[in-house]
């Protein structure tokens, strides 16, 4: 398994979604699990040991609020981890982020966008660190970006169309 | 051992100063220790588990930045956890606080003022929860509020002569 | 009573029912109120002090926007005081988390999350406090706990089969 | 009396000296006490007291941090409540801005500027609300007026001459 | 005429709507009118200076985003001005409270809640001025409190038998 | 006299110069004046009017706190005007960027950088904007952007010698 | 081609809608392209280097979250560029706001309100640019402030009658 | 040459000496340059495009304000880019941090720590990525964090001698 994808609620599954839509087009072998740094803390340790037993890569953490996922995982391994801050809660994501982003000096988190965007953009920022080594997913992520490339090709076409 | 704190790291002490006056001054037998839930996670959950043995009624757990340590401390135990959001780094504190405060339903930290003000405050929260069974604690709590006024008196007067 | 709950205002019941549920399932003797620190505030001195004549061990006080009733209620009690910051008016809730946590040195409140999820973990730091010296009230921590691990494996079960 | 100033702190008086200067040059009678809403909540409610039966008109409130003073004494006097939110503590005034501004609907507070500037601004808004029925107190402003606006015209004139 | 309420657009009306309420109620002659600070200045000086010619005590301006309003009218006239922040647009009105709040030393705004609870509490503080020589105002301004007070058992009540 | 910059207080000077600098190193015509839309109202229109007659072309407005100078220069000219928010004040700028940026729709403000940045920033756009009809503002604005390169390869080439 | 308007996704155009109401009342000769700073950079700058070939006098842009597009044209070009924050994604465009009006001393961007009031406003600004050396613009934009004038007056008639 | 290190300003040079003394502990190949995404836009290409043909695997990217620099080199780079957000201006990187971490979906960003910590951060993530296939930098990093747990450690005792 390449890749472990963590959540900390079923609830924060919609940007799952965006993940597993890239992952299985690009054909990651890859594992979705919910684990909660709070509620099942010794279980999120478990899943980051036995991932890198099984050979995994990079781990990917989503979770909202004072998320702690992705902290709590990037002091658990010495694979690169991924932090997805996600806007469930009534300060919509600002706390999330502030909590995944800043850590201290010496345990560093890769956080990026707030939301489904950072679900599609922490997929993508995997492959990237997939295909520093693999020239086949370095091709796919080549593909990809001539696909963005014309779908803003597509929209200038038909805002221009009226 | 009635109260462990914790700190996320050494440049923390100043918080923790305001801590050890009151402690000190109420007779409360306590233990300030430095563990960092990003670089000593084990540590975290060692000096936790050995304070449920040693009777620990309270824990306090002060950080800053992604202040990830009161919730992974709440995680690990069924005492309450009083929570200090350490103004570090650019944000001053309104990322630890974040961090701290904004805990996913199930697992709560008692948050308070950030920085030193918390300080004084974790401490004081603390005794007010042994209070509840302490009428010793009680009283000397009782006096510290006499205290207070006295100085806020004080301090009138001094304004009042200019 | 062992609690008593507190809310400036009836629209804040949707934070009062996960008080409630959590209340009742752990057989706490509580009591629920309304008043409000700016339009009653004789009535919640009142309430404050015939709480510590029934032997009240924890207050819980819940508002919104300028949230002054968990203060309120800290500076006439010696009693541990938890606040829960209410997301109503059009700051949602950043502005009752800043009055209700941000307390001057010397007068502690103990906050928790914003909404919702601070009703649910108010309740939860409540029974930590009395689960210090009530080992009833800590067996059902302990067996809340487990359900809450319980309901995280079936959603990442549930996630698994898609 | 006609203006009775209150700060949370001695450590708010730097604000104090804004209102001592411009009551001074205006001739009102005032007095500036300290007293906390949550260290000494029944000096608040005394002051409050004596003062509206003095002939007390207006009530400045200036605080810090989640800022409670004014509020509180709003909730216990009819009189107009002029609020100075302060910038101290890591938060730089935001929080005592939430706590004195965002009133729930029924107990209003006005809010002027965070700090020093809010301190003189406090003491301008009281006459201009003294000087609704007192035409000397317009008169002077008016004056003070023309003296601020003449210190803008010296202040173009200098930066002309480089 | 002893008030003037302008607002800066016609969607602020909802605002409005709860100064109506209270102003008709305690049979105060006022009158609300809309004028841009921005796409109107002239218009809102003229009202200003009309407004004083008849009388006017107290002004009352309501505007959202950069809501230059307020201060506007405060730097046209030496009546006291009160602002409304108003939750338009994306920032949720906390554009508007920095606008109307911060204003540099000198020329003070007696800045209320945001959005609805806004106008609600800037008549109230009206009327508090008002009351100051006007034993009539302060008379039913006391019954009004009461009624609020009388709510809040109501609602206690309501809640208590669920 | 191709451009009008205005401050709103003596103590904004560490940012005109900024802009004199830029100016006298591009020979435009400019004039700067300090006016305050709060203490000086009249006196900004006027030397807006008059900068009108004089031919004036772009006007620049700097301004802290509820920084409403630019705003009002937009309502009583058709110029275009550019608004500098200025970090004065314990908000730090925020509260003038919000005031300057978010104008409703309508009377456009185009807001620069806060502070420093924002003075250099906004003769640059001033230039940006008279060199549309000004070919020799163009190419000295192409020889800026060549001494800036130079400046950052100079940056690159000392940081490469360490 | 007087004026170029660059978005940087399909989803922005209902900001668009605001522009071209306003440039098709105005006759100016305008066209809106959809690139993104992000996925299509060539094309940005492409679509820059066309204009600055046809003519083009200004460049508006807008985009949303982490918004370069504006940032990045400028640095493309020395036209002014008028950048429109967007409010799309869970920070309401406080993200595209800094990312577009903070620039780095020496590329300045003209920024507007955020989302539609800031189509609207770029479209304006845009005109008091051309209009400096376009007298029919300067008319059409005083008929507009009279437009505008006028719908404040009838929305200040439509609320007097109730 | 394994990773380029760009920074967008001589300034910035504090947050690339902890890059500094990562990299050269763990004899890692790198270069640091200075590129401005503003001012010099096609050196970025050029260093990026360059780097790429030197078989760069992971770029690191750090700038402040409206921080655009890591963005534009995702843009033109399929390799992982590690973003910095600088606290330089006085919104002290929350500016930075917006641009850089709040990517639109499809260009990522590694977004870390603001300033300082960030530094020390970026290049422990890029280790973390050059580990998954180097089992020497694993073993080094292994080493670092059973370093930096001493450290802890000793911080612990230092304060437990007081």
């Amino acid at each position: 398994m390449d890749v472990l994808v963590l959540f900390g609620s079923g609830s924060d599954m919609a940007v799952g979604e965006e993940i597993k839509k890239i992952f299985d087009k690009f054909d990651v072998s890859y594992e979705i699990r919910i684990a909660s740094a709070h509620r099942t803390p010794a279980k999120v340790r478990d899943l980051v040991a036995s991932a890198e037993k099984r050979g995994t890569r990079v781990i990917i953490a989503g979770a909202g609020m004072s998320a702690h996922l992705a902290g709590v995982v990037a002091s658990e391994t010495l694979l690169p981890v991924i932090g997805i801050p996600i806007d469930s809660g009534p300060l919509k994501g600002i706390d999330a982020l502030y909590s995944t982003v800043n850590m201290p000096g010496g345990v560093p988190v890769a956080t990026v966008s707030i939301g489904k965007a950072g679900g599609k953009n922490a997929a993508l920022l995997c492959l990237r660190i997939l295909a520093i080594t693999d020239a086949g997913v370095r091709a796919k992520l080549a593909g990809h970006r001539e696909d963005m490339a014309r779908e803003v090709e597509e929209a200038d076409r038909r805002q221009a169309r009226g």
